[in-house]
């Protein structure tokens, strides 16, 4: 059967970069129409681009074009597909926007024949009462829009902005069921079919779509048009609970998703079927747009892997912990995408960062030259005098073994330049206001943000250049980063990757990537630390881990954050990863504990100026999902008893 | 009566600064409880800290204690007073933060007396469907919580994200009405006074709660606890809503409204008494904590005015006007008001930012000096071989005149550095890349950077001083700052005021702030340029305009997306108040409209890397309240027709 695959390989590539003659066409379209059982559809997993219709839509007729060759009964777009998710707020301020998305769809309806098209796209509400749209699915064929479904339930968490923009349906379940080829298909947009009341512990919303359907029309299957993002222990999850839908309605389930990246969003794709026992018999490919056939009644025998220890991994991690390698190929794949499809979609081509010789640059520019192709790719080595030889070195040898272009600048000068011009300004400031700290990040700072002036630079003078950030997320929840200096840039490929991560992150490079062991050892060997500053203890440069503390613990507290909400008194009552190998004192764990929520507290208002960066984990603080006040910053994260309260209002 | 007044602006003294003897408050109480007739309730025009519960409850627990001096029925704080509006997301990240406002709400309870004490606070939802968290209002009194209330219509669209965290409420009409001292008061949460099917063409929202509990209950008053901003426009709207319907259902409605600033939101405070006809017959102060005693059956004889000509705009604003001066006392104390609370909130106390000579710097620096004090103010003149004579001494001469403090430094020597390392590696890079633009703006970002590094090396050097961006609105849009350079800062107080606005803002402030004409007629005489560049064409540094289009246009056409969302063809179609005085062909216009959007759609990267500001007007780019995705710049905003979309699918 695998034959069917191999043919639609060759549409793939058809459908990417128009290949095949007519000819060839015909060829393959009768091949697969005798290999294909009745009641085939296609999944399309396919990557729009946000508010660009036009494209969306000519993309889709090609693969409508490519649908309406075969014996099949219908493709299925994801949700929202003609404006193309994520939409941020942009159809509330533009509504020409969703004028023109419902226009490119009687237009693309106009051209559809036999086949039907089932397709995203944002529907405008014209009752008197509610918000002004529908997160809708359109039925096309015979050159006409032949039906409409309205999704029920709307996500509005993390990431999710649904009720900001939509009226949530009515679940209507005879709207929801269409004839495909004498059968009877139930459609359930995305978040629609996440409502089990058997499945979760804990249900957002009070009516399940999937139960209402099933139960009032007995459809023979379910389809589910999704765009659904990637993030560590989701795939567990989704494919637990589609399995037990369709296993406890006795009814397949055939989920479209879309792939490719939206900014910060993520999609896999991994579009998949189960049959009537909840077995998986279909699974397209992650990370890569696909015309997948599937029959909802026949296993074709194909289930295209997920990246390596995808499935593993989710159902394991109750606790933290260091093993990182079951998350590291799907970390990979969604950083390189991410870098991908922010530089294609917004025509950026080249990518330019600064070289320390320390690992958050050096895993960035290996994921750039992957991304991007190593020519694309310029690093800087820009040492100050407080530079080590090695780190230059480290640096100059990365990239030889990456093969990226490569230049070495001194910023020495520009540091002495503005220190004079900062001893003259700080001299006249003195006399106005006395209140110099004692000790400050002023030298360290210049130096960061002189070699962001030359990245910058560089974006300024080159055609379709981006600086990238490297801060990455261990040091942004402590503020260990600078403004306009090494937080600075177009896109910031790593914020979401904590640093005992990217240590394993570099080693799996070395290890999976064709080039083998590209970044020097000397790189991951050695402890992280700025180079910006001298720790008088030791007279050499400070260790990032001197000033922050100890980075094993430190992801350990990021992860009980983003994972188990817990407060510091949860904390210090648990025992850490890092208690289990070094023995350390209560004192010193709760000022650990202490430091991290001042420093988030403080460091607020340098993850709003953040630009855009991957979401990886299962939570994050990229602003997409996650935002807090910066004025926030007084709140206590230790829980005190009611009695403590009440003496404490009675001495106020 | 207004000796009722007098007499509780002592006690707003006495919370704001703990002045009065124990003897001054009995003797204050004591004729006060002469003055006030029966069913008096005090609104409690309060300013919390988002997250810093422990503040919140001791500082509402002065105000109880005041109240339980009195012969009052009530006192009722905003909306989610507890927690402190706005919250971001952290009551969902941070669980702790609501079991703390639980419990202090508990501890506030245990020190209650007879007076009900209204209060806004986040409740836990304990069912195993739906959020976390209801929005509630509790009604403690005699050591007890006696009641809760929950909010049904939750708003989620431009600033609110009410269904992100919580669970709408059903209406619950027997639930919502309190026993004040023998009446029977009617409890609505913000959103839900915000529903009337006879006042709104459209509605958000199916029930309307007003409409359900006047109904059921007949309830002898209202009352609506809220945390509502304060935006161009939406005082008239508010005020024609309330009274309307406490006329249309002749039942008195009182409004307690937060004030003070959360980061971009402001909350001007304003709550009032409608009576059964309603007339207004109460209003406090504006932009001020108030302890405001109101009764709902009485006119106790004081409307505090509303900052000069607010209500006179609102109303008249169906075309774009170049007449700002209506809104500008209200733009005035929302910008001083959002500076002040994020400096205190946040724990800065100076200001520091570049004097170009310019108006964005000019009108932030007397913003700063009113905001903060004149002598927490630093303005740094920074000039560069671009700068002018006259440029400089204006700088100098504003400073004097605002009595700030004022440095000059020349930035030529790091530019030099800075230029030559650029030579350097541009040679390198070109090598490398041939890709180099013919024209660019390297050597104007240089200087706008430099200057940045300046303001930073300040903020780092000296205790809680804090850099100031300074880019306006119409230059936003546009994209026409400098990442690291203008646009970068802690705070940008005039992000959301057009240019054309801030012209008349500074000719306001010269007129009634109490130093006259502080600002040169120079600087507001002149017409706008960055000086980072020279016009070859004119041989004198580049104008604004020049580089972008005449200001008036552009603020129209900003006018026209954010009020009537607009796309180009609308606005194609549309008689500028421009082209009343200026005759321009068809072809500059389309030109500049395609511009504008161009531009817009290239510049959102800017907008999400902004620092906090105020928002001012009816709509704004503010992240907080606007996002559209960067990858999303492709949009169309000018629509084609059916007939051209079916040919453009058909070529593909």
């Amino acid at each position: 059967m695998n034959r069917i695959y191999e043919l639609t390989d060759l549409i793939d590539k058809d459908l990417e970069e128009n290949l095949l003659s007519e000819i060839e066409k015909e060829k393959i379209s009768k091949e697969l129409n005798t290999l294909l059982p009745k009641n085939s559809i296609v999944l399309a997993q396919i990557n729009p681009i946000s508010g660009y219709v036009e494209y969306n839509a000519k993309k889709a007729l090609k693969w409508i074009e490519w649908a309406n060759r075969l014996e099949i009964d219908a493709i299925v777009f994801p949700e929202m597909y003609m404006i193309g998710y994520p939409i941020g707020d942009f159809i509330d301020r533009f509504p020409v926007i969703v004028e023109e998305n419902v226009e490119w769809l009687e237009a693309l309806a106009k051209l559809t024949k036999r086949v039907k098209v089932i397709i995203g796209f944002v529907e405008i509400n014209k009752e008197k009462v509610g918000k002004n749209y529908y997160n809708s699915i359109a039925i096309l064929s015979e050159g006409k829009i032949q039906q409409i479904i309205r999704k029920s339930l709307l996500p509005n968490y993390a990431e999710f902005n649904d009720y900001r923009h939509f009226e949530p349906a009515s679940v209507n379940s005879e709207s929801r069921i269409v004839d495909l080829g004498g059968k009877k298909a139930g459609i359930i947009i995305c978040e629609d079919g996440w409502n089990d009341f058997d499945f979760f512990d804990k249900n957002l919303y009070k009516e399940d779509p999937v139960e209402v359907v099933v139960k009032e029309q007995h459809p023979d299957y379910l389809i589910n048009p999704s765009a659904s993002i990637t993030r560590a222990k989701k795939e567990q999850l989704k494919h637990n609970m589609l399995s037990f839908a369709a296993k406890k309605y006795k009814t397949p389930i055939a989920y479209a998703n879309q792939v490719g990246s939206g900014e910060c969003l993520s999609f896999e794709g991994a579009s998949r079927v189960y049959d009537a026992d909840g077995n998986l018999i279909a699974m397209a490919k992650s990370y890569k747009e696909q015309f997948f056939i599937v029959n909802p009644f026949k296993d074709l025998g194909k289930i295209y892997p997920l990246p390596k220890g995808l499935e593993k991994t989710l159902n394991s991690q109750k606790a933290f912990t260091l093993d990182h390698e079951p998350d590291l190929e799907r970390t990979y794949l969604t950083i390189v995408q991410s870098i991908q499809d922010y530089f294609k979609k917004t025509g950026f081509k080249r990518a330019v960062l600064g070289l320390s010789g320390g690992l958050d640059s050096t895993v960035c520019a290996t994921l750039l030259a992957d991304a991007l192709g190593a020519e694309n790719v310029l690093g800087i080595s820009m040492p100050s005098k407080i530079t080590s030889k090695e780190s230059k070195n480290d640096a100059r040898e990365l990239a030889e073994n990456l093969g990226i272009n490569f230049t070495e600048i001194s910023i020495k000068d520009m540091y002495d330049a503005t220190r004079v011009k900062f001893n003259e300004v700080f001299a006249n400031v003195d006399k106005k206001w006395n209140c110099r700290y004692a000790e400050c990040f002023t030298n360290d700072n210049i130096q960061a943000r002189s070699r962001a002036l030359i990245l910058w630079g560089i974006a300024n003078e080159f055609q379709s250049t981006l600086p990238i950030a490297t801060s990455d997320k261990s040091e942004l929840y402590m503020g260990y980063a600078t403004i306009n200096g090494d937080m600075s840039g177009g896109f910031a490929p790593i914020a979401d990757v904590t640093k005992t991560k990217l240590f394993a992150l570099a080693r799996w490079m070395n290890e999976n990537r064709e080039r083998k062991n590209a970044i020097p050892e000397s790189i991951i060997a050695k402890r992280p630390g700025a180079e910006l500053a001298i720790n008088p203890k030791t007279n050499r440069p400070l260790l990032a881990e001197e000033a922050l503390m100890p980075y094993e613990f430190l992801d350990e507290v990021i992860w009980r954050v983003e994972n188990l909400h817990q407060s510091i008194g949860d904390m210090i009552d648990s025992e850490f990863l890092y208690e289990t190998k070094e023995k350390i004192s209560k004192e010193q764990k709760m000022q650990w504990l202490e430091k991290f929520f001042r420093r988030m507290s403080t460091s607020l208002y340098k993850w709003t100026i953040m630009p855009p960066s991957p979401i990886v984990d299962a939570r994050s603080i990229n602003k997409v999902e996650y935002r807090q006040p910066i004025i926030a910053s007084k709140i206590n994260f230790n829980k005190t008893s009611l009695d403590e309260k009440i003496e404490m209002l009675k001495n106020t």
